[in-house]
């Protein structure tokens, strides 16, 4: 197990004492391949490029692997020899994600024509119903290696919600931004773990301005802002969809994967978990796909993708999936590497074929997704249609939030079948008695 | 396994085929003891009593039995030898809800002066966020032995998206009756899963007396109503509850549970799992004490617990315990049995310290509950309190659902806690920088 002293000056663990995230031996650059040592910092000292997490993997064979994993807790900590977390994570007290459904859509697959098998990976049966749990429940062990009491992140959703159950029950304090007029309902969801929530006097661009000024002054000292000076462990969260997706297809890699882009974090995380496991002969080295999926209202890589540029032109989002909605993605050159690499591609729909997504899973699976999960289903559909999806194969389509956060998406368009008064007589002509 | 020929009579299955629930022998009169031959009937045909399920309890060791568990499924399916569904459950479609999380609560053991340990039975994780989940499955299955093509309800709000889920992944037409003048969210939740979905221009009780009149009626034929006529099947479903909170706790007992009463089902069976797991010896015979939490705006049952008496008097509901509102609850006298046989006790809280408790719950660790867990941790608090439960003992309080859906319970107090301009010195004056 590597142990590695804190850098000075990183503003963590001033008194130097040593830091044990597991398995997790280095940061390096993904650009230059620079390594540091382990800290809460998240730019290349030398080309600013960002930084991830550098692995001493688990040795012993493949099979030992295995039983190791599948004796451990039924949630991300399984995992915990493949993740930057101290190897009795599971003992502390956080929210513990993870080891969601994969839920075999044979109807889902009926409609749309595959005939090879078609799973969804739901992700909305997280402690607060995102994938959101995965992410901040790393960024917490983190947090607590490096010494820092309070957990920050800017937020408009997901993410503040996550932020906020993951510190109260681990026993941080919480210090969460968000731009003061957001809708009551995602106030509540944010304040209600009774951390401290500031309404900042602006839109989202604000407030990550804001947060970014809020890092380098004394004002911020002992913060831990997830998705900012904690990002490098925070990404890795996304790697567990990747792991529980091959053990749940009985250690098997899928030919097909269907992964939204927001910052496009989460699929270049789920690509390295595969290639993790292909490398420690968890499953065995054969090709898979992997296709990108974002709404048309914002959808810079699929614009690049079909561009064939390798460069990603920043957009103003303008689309119901709020939760994918950004325009200048951090990861987005990552993405079309790795779309490109592995013979997938990246699509996109728009909004009203968002929502014909999200209603189209709910009546063939009874999975009720968020905008997010309309955005991968919809581009699913459009995949096949255009033959660069292979329906004879598996596939896997991601759904990484939960329908009840995003209602007003499906609201106009979804009512009643038919309003009568409580008689029979009135039943009979709505026509809906048994044929 | 008993495989029962359905009555002449019954509306199911009139072919004269077989019916085959697993070791489901029987069903019999709660009040009288008659027993009847497995089918679509609720009641009685003696004495009217309340009908229920007897089994043919699975022969062999108890650690036989464990270890047959312990390879079944992640969820409810793995108890199928204890319930009243086929043997191949797990192989067909359903919404296979259960095995949710039992979250070990020391932070808030701690707020509320407990010694021993706190567990919350967290069932906001099942797939519509619900324990209504639980008793739909097994609905569900019963509906499909019995013939039925069309899956039915009236509700008010969970119970109407776990049948619209449910119908949709096992391939059942599903109509649900609502009262027309439901909440939008409330309709969206409902409607979201693509079955027919009825407006009834009245109040609930007024959907209630439709549907009754629909069961008598030719138009109704070939329908599950799930807690009508399927009623004494999907009552069973919680019996799931007593299962994984023994088998989480390591196959032990609780010392004390508190669990929320609506019409009363869900505790009498809960009592019912508990007593079948002592039989089967997979848990020690000791004793455990029960404990019923009301709203005080909708509390029959603890107001004729603190009365002495055995007959439950009808209320008016008038409470933010939506989900708990049934004034005349069915299994009333059952609840009142269980309490003081077990040394239990019933206890209710005014909404004030329903909205309380759901923020202690969210705060402590990190679950936003339904105003029904807001009842039963504020029950327990209470309790605590007056001495009636024992703060040094293993205590499990059930979260039947998802704050999510309750959002307007703690709307009108949960908000952030300053608002400011995107600047440093703003944020210093308001006072929230690490101290």
């Amino acid at each position: 197990m590597a142990v590695q002293t804190v850098q000075n000056g990183t503003g963590a663990n001033a008194a130097g004492t040593t830091v044990d995230l597991g398995p997790a031996a280095a940061l390096s650059c993904r650009e230059c391949g620079e390594r540091f040592d382990l800290g809460p910092i998240f730019a290349c000292a030398s080309c600013f490029g960002p930084l991830e997490v550098a692995y001493d993997l688990p040795s012993g064979t493949p099979d030992e692997l295995k039983k190791r994993i599948a004796a451990g807790p039924d949630n991300i900590w399984r995992y915990a020899p493949l993740l930057p977390v101290p190897a009795d994570v599971a003992s502390k007290p956080n929210i513990n994600p993870g080891f969601t459904k994969l839920v075999k859509a044979d109807n889902l697959a009926r409609e749309l024509g595959i005939t090879g098998s078609l799973h969804v990976k739901d992700d909305s049966g997280n402690p607060t119903h995102s994938f959101k749990d995965r992410v901040v429940a790393i960024a917490v062990e983190a947090a607590r290696a490096f010494g820092f009491t309070t957990l920050s992140c800017s937020s408009t959703g997901n993410l503040a919600g996550a932020v906020g159950a993951a510190a109260a029950r681990a026993g941080f304090r919480s210090c969460v931004f968000i731009p003061h007029d957001l809708e009551q309902g995602k106030v509540v969801m944010a304040a209600v773990y009774g951390g401290d929530l500031v309404g900042i006097e602006g839109n989202y661009d604000d407030v990550n301005r804001f947060c970014s000024e809020l890092i380098g002054d004394p004002l911020g000292e002992g913060w831990g802002f997830v998705n900012v000076n904690l990002r490098p462990y925070y990404g890795e969260g996304s790697k567990t969809l990747a792991y529980e997706i091959c053990e749940q297809l009985g250690w098997r890699l899928p030919d097909q994967l269907v992964i939204p882009i927001a910052s496009g974090s989460q699929l270049t995380k789920i690509d390295k978990g595969l290639q993790e496991l292909i490398k420690l002969g968890l499953v065995e080295d054969k090709p898979y796909k992997i296709f990108g999926a974002q709404a048309k209202g914002c959808s810079p890589v699929s614009t690049a993708f079909k561009a064939g540029h390798d460069v990603v032109r920043p957009q103003k989002p303008d689309t119901i999936a709020k939760s994918l909605a950004i325009g200048n993605p951090a990861d987005g050159p990552y993405v079309l590497d790795i779309a490109r690499r592995t013979g997938g591609a990246v699509e996109d729909v728009d909004d009203e074929q968002i929502v014909d997504a999200i209603k189209l899973l709910a009546r063939t699976e009874g999975i009720f997704a968020e905008t997010a999960g309309g955005v991968t289903v919809g581009v699913t559909k459009k995949l096949i249609e255009s033959g660069l999806l292979d329906p004879t194969l598996t596939t896997v389509v991601l759904n990484t939030g939960d329908g009840l956060k995003t209602l007003d998406a499906v609201a106009p368009t979804t009512g009643p079948t038919a309003t009568i008064r409580p008689s029979l007589d009135a039943f009979r002509d709505a026509g809906l008695a048994a044929s």
